[in-house]
């Protein structure tokens, strides 16, 4: 159920950054979990941590060998086996977010089996869900939204989950797409669970906690995407969020992958409120999180207080500025749970 | 692509006519498909057609034996193994909408190897399909959706189906479903899709046709369903229709497996056209289906009669008054689709 940490993030001989995104996200947000990296002959990426062996990472007490990288495909390359065969021999159970998985590599299978070691394919869903009961759970929960994939809802919730963290909450993030599965160790690619499981699985992610607890959970695409809004939609009805945070890119044209607008920040508060009180009566917008990379400091500035005006609601960059502002409005919002582990 | 007609439905040896309520629906809507039915010994249900060995229905041309039932569980019984057989030796396709494939039997798997014929397992989706592009494209689409699942959108689609055909329109049923797929002898269960791929899935199912030609698709579960709307949704969104019926059990007081009250017929109308509008803008009600089979036949017109006083929308029950009302407001929305066939 758990990936076990330490991790040592393996990038195979990937040529940039771009491609060692998955681990530099888990470098961003999980540094203590990180002993190292493992770069082949040629890898022209590195995360700013140490390059170690599979026996020094072993002797180090790494448990797994996270394959922290991307290609257009999926795919794992065949020169890669030899690597995680011998990260196998060393002790340590292999993670993988890309499609193919590690066990079509006979020689991975073999060897997984050989040493009783655990394969993780994480963006496959193998795992046999129930149908969503829509039932309230105890625990608090707060889902990032957005008007868009890839508007910053995993780092959003990451960032939320720390600064709640600081501030004396009981907060965990959760996570449902593959980089997210890696920094917190569990969860489930959400989007590549069976249609009829998708708010069942979004409830098994997200399960009952004690009733101060908050789970931050990283939300998926919009309800206004025409490729994935079902995804969005079961994800909002299983995690039942008493609060919601939503994502934004402002430079952005059109929804990616199609030519339609992005929705008004609006229509997704209204439409998300609208939605999600089918399993919870009582949701409510907490913030706007504005990815305000494209601007410079004064227009972002000026955007994200126009934001503030036009929505009544905080709104924060939170790579540039922080989540303080939306957590205030939690605090206010929800003020039992602030000294939920005071005690 | 297409399950081969005409089909010999099996019955094998199930208790009661509830469990064959598929071969049922098949016969319903498609007598001129059916040659016969096959029961073993100890089958208490039938469907009024004749009972044909595997080999006089082969003499008689049937190209795919339908395994017309469900049960808890979708499992496959041991026993009807040797008849399965025995009908791929003699010529047929075996199709079944249980859960277990029909190549898990090795038997099954290999005479259908040996004869070169086609196992169906339609509660299964196998296929690959694009995620959802959500452009427009050419043809006219109705979607029925629903105020909870299991409230009669493929029945009322296939009433619709039958009487726009009557009435002149080039109209096709679109399957979503097992019992669908049986019916139309083509579709998908879209339940089973992975979830990003639900909209592409509906994309599919519904392709790109002749200006003022109509799919009438079966709808699934509720957009407010807390276990299957993200179903819903991205069926409304990759169906992209231009009309809907919503269809409702007025005696039912929470939906199926739920504990959740029925939303308000005005509800899915405002929700749906709000949803719908994403891919395609003009989208309208063009009725409301009602199963009033627990209302006498006066309280059923007082109600249908309430109704489109409420919603100022055709309303009518399709197995007891008929669509007619419903296609009128058709014909009158999109007169030039009426025509359509007349060329």
């Amino acid at each position: 159920m758990q990936i076990r940490t330490p991790y040592l993030i393996f990038l195979g001989d990937v040529p940039d950054r771009l491609a060692a995104k998955t681990g530099q996200g888990i470098v961003d947000w999980r540094r203590e979990w990180c002993l190292g990296q493992l770069r082949l002959p040629g890898c022209g990426a590195g995360l700013g941590i140490p390059d170690l062996t599979i026996q020094k990472a072993a002797a180090q007490g790494a448990r797994t060998l996270i394959v922290g990288v991307v290609n257009a495909g999926g795919f794992l390359p065949d020169a890669w086996t030899a690597t995680i065969v011998e990260a196998i021999e060393a002790g340590l159970d292999v993670a993988s977010g890309l499609h193919t998985r590690l066990g079509s590599k006979p020689e991975i299978a073999a060897a997984a089996q050989r040493h009783g070691r655990q394969l993780w394919d994480v963006r496959h869903s193998d795992r046999h869900f129930e149908t969503g009961k829509g039932a309230k759970r105890p625990g608090m929960r707060l889902l990032t939204v957005g008007t868009d994939c890839a508007a910053g809802k995993k780092y959003t919730a990451l960032a939320l989950e720390r600064e709640m963290r600081a501030r004396g909450f009981d907060a965990d993030f959760r996570a449902t797409g593959q980089t997210g599965i890696f920094i917190s160790g569990r969860g489930v690619a959400i989007d590549a669970v069976v249609a009829d499981f998708i708010s069942g699985a979004a409830e098994w992610i997200s399960p009952a906690a004690s009733p101060l607890h908050w789970d931050v959970i990283e939300g998926q695409g919009t309800l206004f995407h025409p490729s994935f809004a079902g995804v969005t939609l079961g994800l909002l009805h299983g995690s039942q969020p008493d609060a919601f945070v939503v994502c934004h890119e402002p430079t952005r044209q059109t929804m990616r992958g199609v030519s339609h607008p992005l929705p008004p920040i609006e229509a997704v508060i209204d439409l998300t409120i609208r939605c999600g009180a089918v399993t919870n009566p009582d949701i409510r917008p907490a913030g706007i999180s504005v990815n305000t990379g494209a601007l410079d400091e004064k227009a972002a500035l000026d955007y994200l207080k126009r934001l503030e005006d036009d929505h009544m609601l905080p709104a924060s960059d939170p790579m540039r500025f922080g989540m303080a502002g939306i957590v205030d409005r939690i605090a206010a919002d929800f003020p039992a749970t602030l000294s939920a582990t005071a005690g």
